[in-house]
């Protein structure tokens, strides 16, 4: 059975406790029992991991990659949260490691400070999801497992 | 019975017939269709259409409006084209006519020119989906179902 | 007995109806009728309009600048909207015609959005009334009136 | 009685003497003596001021504000001239002092130098006129005496 | 026979009347009586357009390219007038229906302000004429003529 | 003994009494009441000023500058207000002077517009204390006092 | 016993013993002692961290929000380094963990290369103490102290 | 008999032999024949010249327009290759010899790099003809015979 | 006999005193005995005057452009200080007073920080001398003589 | 026996692998073999490390810092990936802990993206080698080794 | 005898024939004739020349620096034309021979087009003198013979 | 046998006299004796030239194409000097002419000027050296010598 990576970065261990007028109030904890939910019901496995260091989510999107390769997993769904605004890195990852990726944001990015209105990921990714809150990374689940099937 | 709206300004009438490449060989009618049977299964009806012409994308974000105030529809999925990058008129249709709005497109604008990189209308959306093909108009109808139903 | 031209552009129909904060409560008519009401008191018949397209506002400005040029028209106040700012057409027709135009904003436009600051109009026009709400209708009308007599 | 304060800063000393191409042939004298009559019919004093100096405008302004604060002024009609590109110690004092606001430009300021595009004061303010020469000031005049009367 | 397509944009329906110390003193009639024997002559009927509304030139393209694709029509010279420095809808229509264009441009826009110095349609067009007057629709005349040839 | 000098620019003035929300509700001689028991705890004088004239400051900073070169002033805590933003003239003095300067503004400038976040004088300050209200001008004295001992 | 975290990002554990004319002599360690000699007399523990990785500065920004937010820490005091103008990750931590921050730095920023100007922490910090040295940290301390005295 | 100039700018001499997909694979020695040709069917010498040197360009605008004032030549036909982008020096030639003057580029410079999109040459050329190849070589010749029967 | 204003702005009462490295070590005094030296021997008087107020400085010139009116004056040379990168009133004044103004800096202005490469006074000057230090003041004054006996 | 540090960042891992047409199809393992047989021929070991980590990076430059210090190390190659272009705090370890670098490439990255043509690290670099691919590690070796002798 | 160079570079030989509203009706042999007259009266020879390429005034200005280091030129006066705007070999060659060296400008540079604002010479030059005509060239010698004798 | 061309742009020839802290006390002689050395132990020729004019490197560039075309040249070792920053004709003249180049630099103009930051040559040469003095040159003949073994 394959999986669907989901990938977190920064600040995203603290989803539901704080700004719940920006990001809603449900955990990470919930978002990832949702996602796991819906990538059952598709036949995936879920690899829902967050990190706070952008290194960690380059080697995560390294090993995604080598799964993707042999066929372990459909991709990534990539919140890389303030790093998608900073991050070479992480962009070189997924064009570099041939990650299919769809960048999700839980909030409307665009409706926030100028600095957020850059993604650095945007041009190498699948498809971007912004605004549409948790809802964002089940349609992005469904996505890669779409393109997979293409794939196959 | 609800509809969804979907409007889609210029040149989107070429769809399936010109740049494959960018845009699928789905032609609009297929977008259409794919729409209607969603949108169905959701219980909804479709209103689905496409203007060259901006100032008639207004008139209809206005329709839309007064339709979702009377509770007869779920809101406007929205790929504005070319009107996307250039038109403050539709903005200012999406914020007056309190329209709840899913920007949507089906190729990845941060991969292309950089005058497409900005929308006037993402920072008055609710969400946003690019680059995921005509998938993406199916999750921005779940979407405005989504909201329809907790504004319920 | 000559006209006052008075031509507003997109979503000025909302008017009265939507975001009151911003736009004040009176609708569209309310303000025609003031309009009317001062125009009559001038000696002079209005012709007051409103349209989403920014070519019809063209076609406008240009039969406003027909009726100028043999002395059946004022001038134009023109409260452009969104086109304000985009609009290098409504500009060319301004100056093409020769249409003695004052520009009309009912809000304050520069406590807005930047781009919202710069309009494309204004360095054509003959004045700008800005964040004066109706009152600046007003104003507008009895200052063409009197460039007309400083013509005549 | 009521006063309107009218603030005119550097160089409008100068008016009607040096380049009537662009400010007109009315003296300061002449502007001060229409404003007076109209301020007059409205029932108003009022409290006409000119000063080079940026520092003796701002304690002005604050005077009025003081003013404002207890029914003796109606609020100001400013003209900072060449400040108004340069000055944020005005818009401050604008709104530190709570000053009812109409800044007017005698000369179309969008139709010259790309420095006097920009105003600092404007956003701050309750509305701009531009360009419409001593009519500007009478029209500013009108409108604070309309928003005090709003405010009473 | 195939014919040209020669497309007009907004206010060019004012040439020859006014501004002609910028645009000439010949009106678009005058033009069009110019092209028409200039096409006769290459053995070309003439299929000329002007519109005010930048979304009816967008499909006149859609127009001419279905016409080029059936061997109708060898392509259009396109005098966008205003919208070319801000109609992306005109480019994408430009590159979607695949429309042999040049660009032709009576007066020399890069010897007039600075927004005009930039065209959102010259990247995409064949070829760019500007300044030549109505010597330059002939002469665009004579170059799509001179591709139909090379195609053939 | 020494003095520190206290330098107040343009609407510093109008403190406690206007937007305590930014700036708090102590006015400017509590301000002073407070720095003048700090600078006696040191051992030090106190020369408070306040001035809505850019010239004056500089005319103050040029004293104060004379009286650090002859020992009988620590330096100056300034807050020049609006004028920080846009004083080359201050800077200078500063310099010119060769006055030991902290900066001190007591609401955040960095949180606020964006013409707010740049200071002709932080360059040149020896430090600047920021968004710390009146303890930031406690703060900037013991640091002045500091360096002067440091000094002697 | 409440503690106050002092949090030190990229190279500051080179302190004292490199680029003194910049940053001078002292070492990280007698920061420490300095910082933790003040801290005990008002009657704090204290926190003292460095880390050359940003992740980890994220990561404790969050675990002293979690501290304030149970009454066993009065904030940060953050030199992020190298991190200040780069990291979105650290301003999320500060504005999602609700850490009541004062950002410190030895040298003064504005006086260096143009890229230390601007600070990603700045507009979401309490304060900002510039160019005092070490004694910037103390004043930081003394300053949290004094914010966690009001919310008390 | 009259001359028509035609003036070719560095790299020209490549012309034919090199990136055939961007410039064509006739030789600058084809130009000039096929310019020949058409100058002598119009009654018209050609004098056909090419460097590398920016101020040899310089000194034969000089002589050009020496030999225009004495009737001699009709004007010039430019095409600075990368001087286009670069040489304020051939602008002020162009105007201090008063040299009609159309700038040619054999390629879309439009459709390239972004420097190549600005010309020093255009706000002082009669005209411009842009990625038309040879033809426009031709188109321009035309053009300035136009223009010197016009002065006749 | 005829006076030559000679206009000093902010901070060159300390010429002398402080950085004489950037500016030598001769005094305002100097600089006024050298002026009225070589005035005396052109046959001038000397109206040599320093003010670290901005707004003095524009009433000096509005009193200079009134005796040149008179034939009392021969012009002014403007030394503005800091005055010369921030002052639209400046510039005004030198307009609207129409005083023939020779721009004068002791320092190279360029060879130091951005801020003083641009000065609002060079395009309404008659001409700028920059760097040559006392020297310039002198050539200035003889350029004034040698302009106002052309227009004798 | 003096070591020379090859440091790797983000994504060389990879190298080999993936986007053989931008990095070559050498791993990092035959670059570090290449670099140690280069190394031992000049007399020098080699510590060549890559991580994902801008931290780890930074403290390896530390301890590179230090071996230089006490004569163990020549210096630094730093390929630092997608670090060069985010990291400042690359460059402060760069400057603060004094090693000798040269910046290597293996792509020319000056013909990508714009956002790779800005390297932090470069103006604090002994030197940069761009595009060389592999070549460039060598040649890099070779000149610190060069500059160590010079020290020696 | 030391001579004095006087270097003029693009089209200064169409001086006096050409745009004499802008730079005056004495050609440049009438220019060199005054500096010839004004150096002989100083004692000094002259050194005139002028050309259309940038690389022999680089050549010149080096030729100068010789002369200069040798003490058989005081150092050049130097009227790069359109090269001021654009050569960074001639700030180069300035600054690598050595040369003293005056920038000279017969026309007010910063009242003309926005790229001639910018000059690449002035950083690197003594001083600048712009828009005092031919007597700018007289100033200059002045100057340079003024810092010969302080060198002696 | 091949050659290698080295060519050397404006002020080259003043290597080693002027300015050493910034380019080394070696001459060009110097570096030529080197290069010369260094080819000879490869089996290449040496074809070393300097030129202060951009239009002769032009030409010497496409000489050098024709010889690498023919085999007689591995390729160009180019340091246009000031060109490097200003000249598009030199980067036409290696894409045109088809020129392995290899761009070196001296110095490190990553840590002078802004304007020395950007090469309009880097795009288009195989690689770039930079900061490594004569050594650069060596390692750059090496590298051509490499890629021509690789085409071989």
């Amino acid at each position: 059975m394959s999986v669907v990576h989901v990938l977190n970065g920064p600040n995203l261990n603290l989803l539901g406790h704080r700004e719940p007028a920006v990001y809603g109030d449900e955990t990470l904890a919930d978002v990832e029992m949702r996602c796991r939910r819906l990538a059952a019901g598709l036949g995936l496995g879920l690899d829902f991991r967050q990190s706070n260091e952008e290194g960690e989510l380059v080697t995560w999107l390294q090993e995604c990659g080598a799964d993707v390769a042999s066929g372990r997993s459909v991709g990534a769904v990539l919140n890389a949260g303030a790093c998608t605004h900073t991050s070479v890195a992480l962009r070189d990852a997924v064009v570099g490691a041939e990650v299919p990726t769809i960048e999700v944001h839980l909030s409307n990015v665009h409706a926030r400070e100028a600095f957020r209105h850059h993604s650095f990921i945007s041009p190498v990714a699948r498809g971007v999801v912004v605004g549409l809150g948790v809802v964002g990374y089940e349609l992005a689940i469904r996505a890669l497992q779409h393109y997979a099937e293409e794939r196959a």
